[in-house]
């Protein structure tokens, strides 16, 4: 099922949260603590990413202030106060030449026009570098802020689907060469080159046309993260990447070759589609003072936050009243959850084959967050990423350092340069639009006529 | 009525359609062509008004491709394809440093919980230079662009008045000194520091808080245009500037008594809101050449694009039957209208009163568009500025170069320095936020408590 011709090389986004992807990030003194309201420390971190060659940053998001106990919110910044993502990678698109910029949106609480304008208008400004991560939304707390609008999960797909069919329609409203601007005939574009989507269908009825000419890109690069039926099948009808938590390499060849199979009945070939999970790097110069590091961002998480992240990895199950040195109350194992499903069943499945107490899980869930931890020197840290590579469990990475800027810092010192000398990642970067440093086609439009 | 010491500078404000605000502007050689997507353009003219010391520039918007005879739509690039506001000012903002940044955005079809994160992001982007022009929209091309969802007139602005409430206790969700981020107690920020708006309105229901620290302007200034007293009275109640169409000295004192006696119902002073109209400058070195340039800008419009303006600007009447060197038709005298009813009296009294016939009237709202046009030299220029200035009937102006850059580098080269030499305008600016270059106070936070 191979037979592909894969690229030899892996691609590699940056995932930026603010302070970091540890939990305790902001309590590290290698982090930015102001991060969620300093500018200049994103307009670095993205110059280090593209110094590294980075196919893209990557900015994830929510539409609330995250639900939890005040004392738990107050002593861990994620989603509680940060920028929007658009704004920012705009702002970001001024600083930087190469680095992709892929931001979050959700389907469930913007409407299609809105969103299609929005990164058309960054493909533009970044000269076709954006990406849209497609996000359903789901929780009380974001509905309770728009209206106590909601969506039960499959649904939320469905319009999902239906919501990025529309946004990539009004794309093609103009075509690549619609706009003549020609003083001498007085036309500033040619009106048989201009459609109307006129899409009437279950949930959005959008006429169009897009009021922005085609993005450079054609379409911005759609990303997805969910790992569950309907989001894989998102996936392989539309997306581009994604990065769906993998843990063991089995599990990741499986999912690998899952949604690859899947694309075959929407008329998509397999290297159309990037795997690129998450991965938490902890690199050190030695293997110790790797195991070091982690270990003292371990040793500064507050237990009120992890019994909260545990907490919300577990569907928002109330874990207050557990004993930490227990193990996971036996009713986790036959509830069921909106959203979040796979997350939910990875942490029970630790929970349960390795007879983990509440306290070793939410110190396992803190560190990585539902991702996976890798903890070594550059070298290390590069073998683990080239056999999965190489092993068809994934095409890619979304690198989540633990704290930054330092995280990152180290990644681009220690291992990107063992990547590049290994022929795995890039030197210089391939093509100007993020779509072509992906290896991605440039989509045609729906309007265009066959040769 | 004007007891309250003004401040003896106008306040000045760019107001940029791509090419430029004359209908023409694309026809000129003094326009950039592409403009549209041009992103270079846009921070070129942003670095220009900024060396002029222009307070900001602003951004029109409308949320469909303009609505027009497909013939007169491919003639004139307005409303056709261009960068989304808040996307683009982003951009802007990391190219800049002074320079306020108004974008508009609609209260009709976006989510309150939205538009305040995207200004609260732009206002930490930029330092605190955001600015947010609430508009209603009306229309049917925009309705069917958003599942047809459309609301009368009265009801578009009580909708905005709400929305721009909930908007506005959005970004006070944080006290200014919330974030403690403070390593020693592991808090991150003070849980008495953060207020849940639990708005549940006659239109929305928004629970809060947002996820954004307040803005560093406390909240982005806020613009309008209307005209109508339900725009008169919500500038009144919310808004710091207005920007109606004014074309008499008589009219625009009226207008400036009236809105800012209306302002003391809501516990406000008279300077903390700014009138500040269109005005269109077509500028020479000498007074025959500035009247030559316009009299090239006019015999540049073609006559598809007139008819269609004024149709427009008529609420959409069909001219396309009627002789051009005939009258209006008498029904118009008659007619209702659903928004835009300033522009509609405003064209419809030119007719009747000075009896023009319908292509001297396109050819008259061709260039200036429902604004000002104001021709001459730079101190011809100064001179009406002034006057309007000193008589009460303006705080200042959004100044629509005609063509640009072009019409940009003239103005700022030749009337700039005039008004400043007479002392009418800074030399330099007078602090680091649009705010506090404009004169307004910073808004308290709606939970401060009272000393």
């Amino acid at each position: 099922m191979h037979a592909n011709r894969r690229p030899d090389k892996m691609k590699l986004g940056a995932f930026f949260h603010p302070t970091g992807h540890h939990v305790a990030a902001w309590m590290h003194p290698g982090s930015q603590i102001d991060a969620g309201t300093n500018f200049q420390h994103y307009v670095s971190l993205a110059q280090t990413a593209e110094a590294g060659k980075f196919d893209l940053m990557f900015l994830a998001d929510s539409l609330s202030v995250r639900e939890a106990p005040l004392d738990a919110l107050s002593r861990w910044p994620q989603y509680t106060a940060y920028f929007e993502p658009i704004t920012l990678l705009s702002g970001i698109a001024a600083n930087t030449k190469h680095l992709g910029l892929v931001a979050t949106a959700s389907t469930s609480y913007n409407a299609p026009y809105n969103v299609a304008r929005s990164y058309a208008s960054l493909d533009h400004i970044s000269g076709g570098r954006a990406g849209w991560n497609v996000v359903t939304s789901g929780g009380a707390s974001v509905a309770a802020n728009f209206d106590n609008v909601s969506y039960p999960h499959d649904d939320r797909y469905d319009r999902a689907v239906e919501f990025a069919e529309v946004v990539r329609g009004l794309w093609d409203s103009w075509d690549d060469d619609a706009f003549v601007r020609d003083r001498e005939s007085g036309r500033y574009f040619d009106p048989a080159k201009v459609h109307t989507l006129d899409h009437v269908g279950v949930h959005f009825s959008v006429k169009g046309p897009l009021n922005a000419a085609r993005p450079p890109q054609g379409h911005p690069v759609l990303f997805q993260a969910g790992g569950s039926p309907p989001g894989r099948e998102l996936a392989a009808r539309l997306c581009e990447a994604v990065f769906t938590p993998l843990h063991t390499l089995d599990a990741a060849q499986s999912f690998y070759s899952d949604v690859k199979a899947r694309m075959e009945r929407y008329g998509r070939r397999p290297d159309q589609l990037k795997i690129m999970p998450g991965l938490n790097p902890v690199v050190g110069r030695t293997r110790q003072e790797a195991l070091d590091k982690h270990q003292y961002l371990q040793s500064l998480i507050h237990p009120d936050v992890g019994l909260e992240l545990l907490s919300n990895a577990l569907g928002g199950y109330d874990l207050s009243g557990c004993d930490p040195d227990g193990p996971l109350p036996d009713e986790l194992d036959s509830m069921h959850t909106e959203g979040g499903q796979t997350q939910f069943r990875n942490v029970l499945g630790w929970a349960r084959n390795e007879k983990l107490t509440i306290r070793q899980l939410y110190e396992r869930f803190a560190g990585a967050r539902g991702q996976r931890t890798v903890i070594g020197t550059g070298e290390e840290i590069a073998d683990q990423m080239q056999s999965w590579f190489e092993s068809y469990g994934v095409d890619g990475y979304l690198i989540q350092p633990p704290y930054l800027p330092g995280g990152l810092d180290e990644f681009v010192a220690d291992v990107i340069p063992v990547l590049q000398d290994r022929g795995l990642f890039r030197t210089e970067y391939e093509g100007s639009t993020l779509r072509e440093n992906l290896g991605l086609d440039r989509p045609k439009s729906r309007y265009a006529r066959s040769v």
